[in-house]
């Protein structure tokens, strides 16, 4: 599957937010990674996040599709993604 | 076409950023918007963001499907969204 997570998490929880969507997916943008994912892998994110998530504050939005062709993707301005560059 | 925009912009551009984003889409996120658009609203959409944005700065990155129908959505912790809320 396709995957595009956007994460809104307090900042003392970002850096372990971070390395565990870094493990598993592309930074593309600030708060954004994408990625092709199995539905293991999928589970084993998922779960690792709500581990190191504070429910009640942080909120990751996450969408799925079958496939990346089934996704246009644009950038309008500065294209980021250097995974180098993060933090 | 069913449309998620991400936007990283300079604090001094988002509120014109924000203002454009909504005409059209759903606010969902702190920096993330939804919503299903026409050709025709995506073109303007794009249109009128290109002269807001400081193209050598600011980023937006866009995903699009044909329909909402090809995305399965997904939350961790607290789900935002409440347009009354931002900003």
């Amino acid at each position: 599957m396709f995957v595009v997570l956007v994460y809104d998490t307090a900042a003392e929880r970002n850096p372990l937010v971070l390395r565990t969507c870094r493990k598993y997916l592309h930074w593309v943008q600030r708060s954004v990674f994408e990625g092709e994912l199995s539905a293991a892998q999928y589970r084993a994110l998922t779960t690792t996040l709500r581990t190191e998530l504070d429910m009640g504050y942080d909120s990751i939005r996450i969408y799925r599709t079958r496939s990346p062709q089934l996704v246009d993707t644009e950038w309008l301005g500065q294209e980021m993604g250097n995974q180098d560059s993060i933090l």
